[in-house]
């Protein structure tokens, strides 16, 4: 019998393909006293040959489908292997203490991680414990007879369902063959997702029970459209779902269509479609997906891949390839945006009671403004090489705008003053702070522009952190309180014909964007490849009508009446 | 030279008098192999009689000056001084290890302290180690010839110097003599300036440096009108300050005659002046400040001052004898709000990253029925005794409003089957939270009351824990944006013929306290040693003038705008 699992909906699309169980497999050993040394010896090397060609193989289809950059993690695990020091120590411990090889190997990793990861200082060293327990762990496979998932190795069509899914899983993963996804945990702001959204995968998170209810090479439907995934389905359940994705890939084509458009409502207003991005390499997917600038660009990327604060020098090359390859298209830069969940090793925070009400972002810019003003001087130079503008993070009060503003004109002069060329640059704010968005009508007339940062402004206004499951149903985004604040900002911003934006998932959130539209929002910044939707969807909405459904949006009460509200809507909004 | 230290102001008042340094004396010891065991153990003999007879002169006169209970604490470590087994086993250690008697005094209270601190399902006897670490310092103090701090036996006039002040500093010190407070840390939120206003001693805290400034009986005034001390003043700065108590206590005086004055503006308008309070014994302070109810009853006493959840009865006497005691005035109770920085030992609460944005108060209670319906039932039955409002805090949407009530019309209906008396109950939220300000006229129709927590409101508006010093500058009441929201629920409340009350820190505010009288405020719930000061500053307050403040201050762009703005208007406010 099909048996049915409910998740949330992660990314567009359906699947149909056999499961994968990316899952870890028991590799439990018992130590054991030995007496054929020597059989053990080579039993070690043997296990550490395999594990070698293993990761040669690897390696190379890793190049071929992920590039060059994300193989070298596999060169680096085939150098571990090669260490004949290490080599030397497992076999020593084998023949001194007359130990198992599972038991010498674990042990002399073990040194060799515990060494790595005391060096808290020093964030590539910490690193590098991870890459010793990887190839522990696939050593230590070969040694028990017991297969490890290769995810880059898959080389027919599947569906990977796993507990959860890191950076370094999904970086092994080809899109040619990995179908879909469907995870235990993790929510539509998770990893997993977003990753699978970029890499346009349809995906079902959350689902609570995937790697306990689904068997390897079961045949799974995922349903990204609704959050369903379905395990042994009937035949005729395969027909339906067969036709549901060709429905949607007729749509995608005719999204794909929509690149080289112009993204105008029915009655023909044109509203901005922008990416939201978080290092350069994201550059491709936004242009490819038609996007008409970059809404926001976060830069902690060059705090957090580094291992001392980034120079000047190296943030100006960052900004300034990123603002050319953009073609004279705007491309908007939020300053560091540390502190929060986010730790830099060498720059050391306090430990915070509530972090996400702490110690961060423009918080420490201003208070460490030799930081601040290395970044400020990189983008000004950056900016005469194409449209940059300046955004600031968690900005609560005029105050602070102001200390910024002040700082920021106070290098743009001394770079002038040194004959550097500058561009013109726009300075703006995130709005992600309830105060900001209450006063933003005081905020519009001193800013150029203002971004809602709804991921933020929706967890305190609803004193809600939304990365913590037992109150994550407080994330609402169309619960009126959090309509009217947007509302006013936008309100606020044409009042002194300024710029307002949105850089939060809400941009690209399909129930949202009759609602944002309806408010006459300039610019919707999202993941590049909601763009193509957004401005399909977009293109069949009256912005009149949606304006009149906004008026009701904000005299209702609750976050399902709102939704249930542009549920019923959708249709006449055409 | 006079030295000037500023800091917060804490309590009102000015206080001229020397210095008494309640900070830890050195009570480092080194370990000795000792010949003469008998001569140690009569040493530790003395010092155990020294402490013991220091403790009844102490237990006395805690008991004549603070009361039976406070005076129990003494009792305890008097009782661990007697333990025949503890003793034994310090004379055991003196003559089998041949250590000297603070090496094995600090060893067997040490294995006292890990046992107790190890009980760690039981919170009395968690506190018992604390009492165990008292004890051993009084009697290490009198081993080494070094004089403790014994504030209960202050019997001169002091002002106190101390790093901070915990509860039970405080409980030992005695009214008549302590004349005023400096700390070097804190904020007026802070323990020891919620407990500086309660006894009505002038404070300043956070003043930075004065356990490294002042001397022991180096003469201090403290100024706790502008958060100012001098130590080692002049004669004339004495003359000065002496002038200036005189002029503060003929106003405190006419505050006195304000008891069973009506609380009237001087264009005659009537305003609720209620108080804060956090325990039944807190009733006597709030009937002899001339309050005209509780405008905020914090039921947690009852859960955190005990080794398991309070049964129903138990906590049915405690409202009933709070609604009695206050004589057919209002009592508002807030049920339970655990979580955040409030921890219970016998109910394990998830570790979360930001507590203060997580699994709290009313989210607790609807996810834990059971304590919740235990809460309900006991308020229920009490309501026939006085009258009693019960309010839900940490309210964030009307699903919850909505689910909370629909549980306390149940446990009501229950209670009148069965034949239970019950009063007519008001019920009403905290509005704590931004999004619950924003959508206040959506609550105002289904709420009977709501009361304006603003020390939370302004925390999460601001993205800001107000405990964390690096972002308390954050903590900003008068910024225009909270200004904003608190008038949007005064205004909801009124359309809807609701009652609009304020709860937190800025209801006796005296800067805030003309603006919130020209937004209409019905009641002001307070600090219960606010009340009279402020009834003061109403009678000459004009309300239509203040009216027209307000709608300054709401155009207005930054706190201290609003602040210098309300201070030029003083005078001609009345």
């Amino acid at each position: 019998m099909t048996k049915v699992l409910k998740g949330i909906a992660a990314s567009d699309g359906v699947a149909i393909a056999k499961a994968y169980r990316l899952v870890d497999p028991d590799l439990s050993f018992s130590k054991r006293t030995i007496t054929d040394v020597d059989g053990e010896v080579s039993k070690m090397q043997s296990a550490m040959d395999a594990s070698k060609a293993e990761l040669e193989i690897i390696k190379n289809k890793a190049k071929e489908t992920l590039g060059e950059e994300e193989a070298e993690v596999f060169e680096a695990h085939i150098t571990i292997l090669s260490d004949p020091e290490m080599i030397g120590a497992i076999n020593k411990e084998i023949s001194d203490q007359k130990v198992n090889a599972e038991q010498a190997l674990f042990d002399v990793t073990d040194q060799y991680i515990s060494m790595f990861e005391a060096m808290t200082d020093n964030a590539y060293m910490q690193e590098r414990a991870g890459d010793v327990r990887d190839v522990r762990k696939r050593v230590m496979s070969h040694l028990l007879g017991v297969e490890l998932p290769n995810p880059a190795l898959i080389n027919r069509p599947v569906v990977i369902v796993s507990h959860d899914l890191t950076p370094s899983d999904t970086a092994q993963l080809d899109r040619k063959f990995v179908k879909g996804f469907i995870t235990d945990i993790g929510g539509r702001t998770s990893h997993s997702a977003i990753m699978s959204r970029t890499l346009e995968i349809p995906a079902v998170v959350g689902s609570g029970e995937a790697t306990t209810t689904i068997n390897e090479d079961d045949t799974v439907i995922i349903d990204g459209l609704d959050g369903v995934a379905l395990v042994s389905p009937t035949d005729a359940e395969i027909a339906e779902y067969d036709q549901k994705e060709q429905d949607y890939l007729k749509q995608k084509d005719e999204w794909e269509r929509l690149k080289t458009a112009e993204t105008l409502s029915k009655d023909g207003v044109h509203h901005t479609l922008a990416a939201n991005i978080g290092t350069p390499r994201d550059l491709q997917a936004v242009l490819d997906n038609g996007a008409e600038g970059i809404g926001l660009f976060r830069s902690e990327f060059l705090y957090m891949n580094s291992a001392e604060l980034p120079t000047e020098d190296e943030q100006f090359e960052a900004y300034k390839s990123a603002v050319a390859k953009m073609d004279n298209k705007p491309v908007v830069v939020r300053t560091m945006d540390i502190g929060g969940d986010k730790k830099l090793p060498y720059l050391p925070l306090p430990d915070e009671m509530n972090p996400f009400m702490g110690y961060r972002a423009i918080r420490i810019s201003l208070d460490r403004d030799d930081i601040f003003r290395t970044q400020l001087r990189a983008l000004i130079r950056a900016s005469s090489y194409g449209q940059l503008w300046i955004m600031f993070p968690m900005i609560a009060t005029l105050d602070e705008f102001r200390a910024a503003k002040a700082i920021y004109d106070d290098e743009r002069q001394k770079l002038i003053d040194a004959g550097t060329k500058v561009g013109e640059v726009k300075l703006g704010i995130m709005i992600e702070i309830p105060a900001a968005a209450v006063l933003a009508d005081q905020f519009a007339k001193e800013v150029d522009f203002m971004s809602i940062g709804t991921n933020d402004l929706i967890g305190y206004s609803m004193a809600a952190d939304r990365t913590n499951e037992r109150v994550s149903y407080l994330y609402q985004p169309y619960n009126p309180s959090v309509l009217r604040l947007i509302k006013h900002v936008i309100d606020s911003a044409h009042k002194e014909g300024k710029f307002a934006a949105m850089c939060g998932e809400m941009a690209g959130d399909q129930i949202a964007v009759p609602l944002l539209l309806g408010m006459g929002l300039d610019e919707f910044s999202m993941s590049a490849t909601s763009i193509l939707k957004t401005r399909s969807l977009m293109s069949r909405l009256d912005s009149q009508k949606a304006a009149k459904l906004v008026e009701r949006a904000l005299d209702a009460q609750t976050n399902d009446e709102v939704k249930q509200l542009v549920l019923d809507a959708m249709d006449s909004l055409k």
